[in-house]
């Protein structure tokens, strides 16, 4: 907050000269300053849940403030177009955005790692990683950290800002069993996924949210991936591509990323710093909370509408593995940035997939058995 | 802050009467008043991950207001017995309390209801119904809000403030493996759970953290439950009772607790409300987080020192399920806020299992066979 607008919300009209210099700074430093920033959003309105994360993190902000710092969420399109949100942020147009960083992978291919890549960690898993580091020891380091090391490379700031849940794998016009049927498909699926998908003989290809479904339609491509089932709906793929298949092995548990300018990030006041970590962390837990409490619906809905729902085979998913595992030594090979945060990830990746093992799974198969055999079925 | 403390810490000395009156409200409304709250915590300090959700609160409430609404957590045995943390929020010795609303079945069984009791919801699904409610439509209510409406009668407003995700079912000094075995078991074991297991034929005990493994040593109590991995190992379990079985049915996704007494609440500024509501959110988030990074690395541990690790047959898990059943009949029948809130969680549940056998399922199960066959080792 500048000294003017201060007197002026403070009243302080004709008092003029002698008030002006009573006041001194501490008075102000103490304040929650007058701050507005433009979140630039990769997403549209209409996809409340990943938009909604920007609108989330803004209300948490602004209320903790009294409206002091305001965080103004501009849709996909309204200020630049959904895949420049980055750059945006990067060169200042934007003080932020609300974005996943796997979009850009056209800069570099270790932008998809903050966010998520074939075969790595499930969203419990990444966020753990992501807040607490790795197996600890000597050099052990939080992932926010790793990544960042990366991104201040690169002109900004990152910290988690949201989680679908292990995503869908997505529409296909006709089934598909084997890797013979992947040859020459034509897929929406990008970054990362995109690469290795190809390397199983699908053909990626980039298309922006609006364009999948009438793509779809027409026949141009065979096959999308969007999200999950509450989004999926919405876009109404199910009438177009209806074999909707699962998981989607290339988001496990994606991470949806906030990028703040460093100049601007490193401008702020200690307390609004503190203030946005700790609602990015809130911001974060509310999508994938979202997303589990909604998707529940979605899916019968889905099933009702005819989507035939069906697991990739394991000819598949063993072949992705595989193509997954050579495409990381390729670029752990060409970029160190990209081994040290992927070395990071699978030292937690192997001990954590021990731990579910035990207690979280027992208990989640018993409960999904039970739901097998009705016996949480509620009347009415 | 009051209007003295406001021209202290400004700085202004004997500027005098015309600064007083220039001074108008707003300006002083817009600062963060200064408030100091006493925190009565279950937890022993040793036990950092649950102790440490209270501290992970209080800093991230302190930094977002610059030192200015502080939160004072005091450890259990401090001020008041860790067991009756909920007394003291309740009739103002504390302000507020961080606490495990199931060890206050004493008082009416519908507390546990908030926490965790047998056969509900994991810790994602519990997070999804709390904070963003059952199936939608008529009547829908967020889990926060319905519990509320019951701790409100009870003087205290309720959040979520931690989750330790599905706990272990405890170290036995004797291998069960049927009913039978557990006939006339004297096992620590609190609240609801503690009444199921009594129908199975088990003497439940409550013991304070720190009597159990002696009394387990003794042959005191034959069994007992604790919380995963990362605080068993600090108990020191493994030596007395190596027995160590899986899943803690009655705890799959334990939510731990911030009572705050309903007088205090009320009369804080509503900036301070919703800053409250964010950091609780967060640090919900950040304890599971915290305790899937560590539980990690000491189910290896626990393992190397001789724990037999093993899951409790399906005869027990049927037996358990079935008096479970038959318990929440009865509880529903004798009390309307019980009836309401396990009716509200059992509409979800039986979503939520559905929707968890996709997605999700398939994928982590993929990881797990991949870590089973060893493929994802990571050298050195």
């Amino acid at each position: 907050m500048d000294r003017r607008s201060f007197f002026k919300k403070a009243g302080v009209v004709g008092a003029g000269a002698v008030a002006t210099t009573a006041l001194a700074a501490p008075a102000i430093a103490q304040a929650n300053p007058k701050i507005t920033w433009r979140i630039a959003s990769s997403f549209p309105k209409s996809l409340d849940t990943i938009y909604g994360g920007g609108e989330t993190l803004s209300k948490m902000v602004s209320e903790a403030t009294e409206g002091n710092f305001t965080l103004q969420v501009f849709a996909a399109g309204e200020l630049v177009p959904g895949l420049q949100a980055l750059d945006a942020a990067q060169n200042g147009t934007v003080e932020a955005c609300h974005t996943v960083a796997y979009y850009y992978t056209g800069k570099a291919k270790t932008w998809a790692l903050g966010a998520a890549v074939p075969f790595a960690l499930n969203p419990r898993g990444m966020n753990a990683w992501l807040y607490h580091g790795d197996r600890g020891g000597e050099g052990s380091q939080r992932g926010i950290d790793v990544l960042n090391e990366f991104y201040h490379k690169n002109g900004v700031h990152g910290l988690p800002c949201g989680n679908t849940g292990t995503q869908m794998g997505g529409w296909f016009r006709k089934e598909i069993k084997t890797v013979a049927d992947l040859q020459g498909l034509k897929m929406r699926i990008a970054g990362v996924a995109g690469d290795i998908m190809g390397k199983l003989g699908v053909v990626p290809q980039q298309l922006a949210g609006g364009d999948v479904y009438p793509a779809l339609e027409r026949g141009t491509i065979d096959a999308a991936e969007w999200v999950g089932p509450y989004d999926d709906e919405k876009l109404g793929f199910v009438k177009v591509a209806p074999n909707y298949y699962y998981p989607g092995f290339w988001e496990g548990g994606p991470t949806v990323n906030m990028f703040f300018n460093q100049a601007k990030w490193d401008s702020l006041p200690e307390h609004y710093k503190s203030l946005l970590q700790t609602a990015c962390q809130a911001a974060d837990a509310d999508m994938l909370q979202k997303y589990d409490y909604l998707n529940t619906r979605a899916i019968r809905t889905l099933v009702s509408q005819g989507a035939k729902l069906q697991p990739f085979s394991k000819e598949i998913m063993d072949a992705a593995f595989k193509a997954s595992n050579e495409y990381y030594a390729e670029q752990s090979a060409q970029s160190e940035d990209f081994k040290k945060i992927w070395d990071a990830i699978i030292k937690f990746r192997a001990e954590y997939f021990l731990w579910t093992q035990i207690a979280d799974s027992q208990f989640d198969t018993y409960m999904m058995q039970q739901q097998r055999a009705g016996t949480l079925k509620v009347d009415g």
